[in-house]
């Protein structure tokens, strides 16, 4: 297999078996989930090279799993079979930016940061913001969301269009530049999110936005999480749209606070952000004012300062790095699921109850503006009843969000961690999904045994 | 075939083979497209009727077009291999208003204005408006849009689940009541757009908003078709969010005069609406004047007033309907595609240059802010060079924009009239579309010869 390998990418420093290397390639970085070697890790740097792997991989049935940042957090990136790793970092070039129309190519390997810094010149920004830095293709393939998702959408919302390589190495070409199509089935929405599965992206058709004029940052301290959370749902009910609207917990405050130095009031609190024109900003804040007040919000800040903005999304990006910390040596379970937003408040509640209830520290934060929260646990993988434990509750929040009409991944995806809830939550619909795995992998090469 | 469809309906006034009925369920309102009678008009009144009918169909591998309000304009409900034509009249119940999750249930006979008149007692509204009124099953399965895309998105956009019995006389339920999820594959989005041809829908969940607190109606004339797009690209450039923003020519206008006797100036102008707090909006409007006056704008009219929205939003939903009245007798071909944002001003230019040189007589208006503009014009069917020079132009028009990273279609949908293009378009992502097809409706009964 190396030898005709060598012959595809021609570099040998593009192809790596060593330990260190496979290891890396071998789980994600800060989850709980089981580890497994990949054979080979390869680093295409064309999309010539990538069709000839996959036709070669689907020739011999040798498992290829894609890999962007390893960032995400359900084990997809885990070759649980073994095969190819493939890596992105030399896929990274940005193609075109078509700044009237919104809209950008580029390679898979292009992080998020990187089409940011990129953008600023043309006074555009992509949104989707994971926290973490991470591929687009991985984004993509998660459809991955974050804080801005209330405003912009999830990554779905943002694929114009995309190339890729399937199972049988051919090339196809979903979507295209319009914003808008009704032309055939939508193949973009069903690649986007099938974690690799499906095919392997080579080019990423995106949209982008206008820099808002300003930005108004606020941090909204509540008597409870209740409150919080009622607030957040009030402002969504007078259709202001915040560019971010997010819920930090007691807990999570205190984990940023010693891993930031921060000296934020510990109790659960809404991380805000309105942008726009200053005036509009001012106008929507009026009104924000009078829901957090009706709501009982005990001390408030609001600034256009950019300063304490970055401080403020910073805290906010970091707080599960930050609850890592606060747990050195232990892996995080983070749960994900998305209730239909007037559960939110009881959905939290619920959440911090069977955690206390099972002795399990960890902290609640969450997009609420969508519906969408994480408990985050630290557990001990040695420990085999903390693992249980920790499994015990990030099921009973998950069968407490399906039962009410919710989803078990609001934004992480499946990988490994979620299968076993998907047919709880899609019933034979599961099948369906499956049939389609079939006609597009028949051999099951691509990242097999995730989602199913 | 009707005895035992007599045994599954038990109701002879909901199954009709009179000649008046089927002719109507033999076309679309007033498109161009050759008709064909359907053998039975089926009025099914719940799902268990709709899964007996459908699984029926599949044993003695008879077609199935659902119709919805007909309004289509590609010939989706035409029912071109006979069959079964399913009316969803009495499959109209809103089934639940979930007003804290803004969300809906509703059975997919409901039609938009239905749903709107009910929404208003909650202070909310369904924003997807195509200008006449379609059922929203309809809807969904065109992916339909029309002028309030360019704020709320698409039908894609707006529907979180559904339930829908496949060829096989099975259900599927997907999605949820989850604003996002990443839970496998997207089965919702690839049933969104399928016009009838992979399910039948039972049940949609759909997303509903807050009514904005004001709306400010704008009528603004330009001297040219391109000084009137270069301003509506601004506005999104400057991040200016309107809730709806329409070209409409001058030919359109002269149509709007003559059917709704209004007395607007003949000229290219933007119909505008911006809607959300009164401040926000009044801030919002500085920024829309400033650039409508650096764009050379002649006269506009501005005002809070509903009368004057509601007359200015009349004309323009029925300006097809004023086109077809302006010919008599003749049929309308719309043409439907969607360009870049960057290539709308000389898409629009181009069109109105070769339906000079072709002296062909029609409007041109549209959903400016998504690249999405209609060409519309009344044909006489009985005059052969006459449909003829209408197909060469619809075919420039789609061409111009397929070359330039366009859709052939914006909203309305394949159909019959946009077969010819789809492999122009998608390519061999046409053959994949075809595999779906396939597992999902092996023999192919439902709505067979549409899309492909
Ligand atoms: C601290 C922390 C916070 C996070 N917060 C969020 C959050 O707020 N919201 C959120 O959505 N996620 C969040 N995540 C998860 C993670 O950042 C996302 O899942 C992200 O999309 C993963 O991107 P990646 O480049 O790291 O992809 P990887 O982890 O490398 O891969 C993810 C999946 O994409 C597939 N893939 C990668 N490239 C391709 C390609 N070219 N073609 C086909 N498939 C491909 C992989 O096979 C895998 O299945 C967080 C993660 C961490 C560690
Ligand atoms: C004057 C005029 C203006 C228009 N303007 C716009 C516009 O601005 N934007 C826009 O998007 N469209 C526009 N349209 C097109 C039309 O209104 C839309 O396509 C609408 O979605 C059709 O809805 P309907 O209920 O009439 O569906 P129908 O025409 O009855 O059916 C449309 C398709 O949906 C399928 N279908 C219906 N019900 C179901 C079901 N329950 N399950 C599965 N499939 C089903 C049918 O088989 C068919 O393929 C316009 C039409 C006219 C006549």
């Amino acid at each position: 297999m190396l030898e005709y390998l060598m012959k595809i990418i021609c570099d040998p420093k593009r192809i790596n078996t060593s330990v260190a290397i496979r290891q890396q390639h071998s789980q994600d970085f800060t989850s709980y989930h089981e580890q497994h070697l990949p054979d080979v890790v390869l680093y295409p740097k064309n999309k010539e090279e990538l069709r000839k792997i996959v036709a070669y991989a689907n020739r011999i049935g040798c498992p290829i799993v894609p890999f962007g940042l390893g960032t995400s957090v359900e084990g997809q990136v885990v070759p649980i079979q073994g095969g190819i790793s493939l890596n992105f970092t030399h896929m990274n070039r940005i193609l075109e930016i078509r700044e009237d129309d919104f809209a950008v190519r580029v390679e898979p390997g292009v992080t998020r940061i990187q089409l940011n810094q990129e953008l600023k010149k043309y006074g555009l920004f992509f949104p989707v913001d994971p926290g973490v830095d991470a591929t687009l293709g991985g984004m993509v393939a998660t459809n991955a969301s974050g804080c801005s998702a209330v405003r912009y959408g999830m990554m779905r919302e943002q694929i114009l269009g995309m190339e890729a390589i399937l199972a049988d190495g051919s090339f196809i070409h979903t979507g295209s530049l319009a914003k808008k199509s009704s032309a055939g089935y939508n193949l973009t929405h069903l690649l986007a999110g099938s974690e690799g599965t499906l095919a392997v992206f080579t080019e990423l058709t995106l949209q982008v936005y206008g820099t808002p004029e300003e930005f108004l940052y606020a941090k909204v301290v509540f008597p409870d999480l209740k409150k919080a959370c009622n607030a957040a749902n009030r402002m969504l009910y007078r259709s202001i749209q915040p560019s971010k609207i997010e819920l930090v917990d007691e807990y999570t405050i205190q984990a940023i606070n010693s891993y930031k130095l921060t000296k934020y009031v510990a109790k659960p609190t809404l991380f805000l952000e309105l942008s726009g024109w200053k005036s509009t900003v001012l106008a929507e804040w009026e009104q924000v004012k009078e829901i957090i007040q009706e709501e009982g919000a005990g001390e408030w800040s609001h600034t256009f300062d950019k300063a304490f903005g970055d401080q403020l999304w910073d805290a906010r990006r970091h707080a599960a790095l930050a609850i890592a910390a606060s747990a050195p040596g232990k892996k995080l379970m983070t749960t994900d699921v998305c209730v239909p937003l007037s559960i939110l408040p009881e959905a939290v509640i619920f959440t911090r109850e069977v955690m206390q209830a099972e002795d399990l520290h960890g902290a609640i934060l969450g997009h609420i503006g969508d519906g969408n929260y994480h408990a985050v646990f630290p557990i001990d993988m040695s420990l085999p009843e903390e693992v249980a434990k920790a499994e015990k509750v990030n099921e009973l929040i998950v069968r407490f969000a399906l039962e009410r009409g919710g989803s078990c991944t609001g934004e992480h995806g499946v990988g490994l961690g979620k299968r076993k809830y998907l047919t709880e939550e899609h019933g034979d619909a599961v099948l369906w999904m499956k049939k389609i795995k079939e006609i597009f992998d028949p051999k099951s090469i691509l990242n097999p045994g995730k989602i199913f």
